[in-house]
């Protein structure tokens, strides 16, 4: 799986599990809503910077995001 | 310290300790030296496609780059 992709599926994982909506994620992390959701669906991409600011907001380890997307472009 | 201009600075240690030149590095990313050049100097962002890119090129996981940028910006 591209890492793009996996990237959002985790994104949306972590998010929900953190019982965020998107528009939540969208405010704490400084974005507009629509990037989240892009972002969610593979269409957008993080920059490492994003990266860090997504993960600031879900209280989780940018490293813990890759790391998660790692093991779904390998479980693909 | 931004990430961005982390994570160019951990690639630069990456590369060099891998004994790879900018040129070896982007032939095996499969993008041009000038952008290996911009990303290291924290000019351009990688996606977390790149990030991806690199650490296959460098042999060390997506999550080790970014575990290393976390401890910069930290320590920044």
């Amino acid at each position: 799986m591209d890492p793009g992709l996996a990237f959002g599926k985790v994104l949306r994982v972590v998010r929900t599990e953190a019982g965020l909506t998107q528009e939540q994620l969208a405010l704490a992390a400084g974005v507009d809503r629509s990037f989240v959701s892009m972002v969610e669906r593979g269409v957008n991409q993080p920059t490492i910077r994003m990266i860090f600011r997504f993960a600031a907001a879900l209280g989780v380890a940018p490293s813990r995001l890759v790391e998660l997307t790692e093991a779904k472009v390998l479980l693909s």
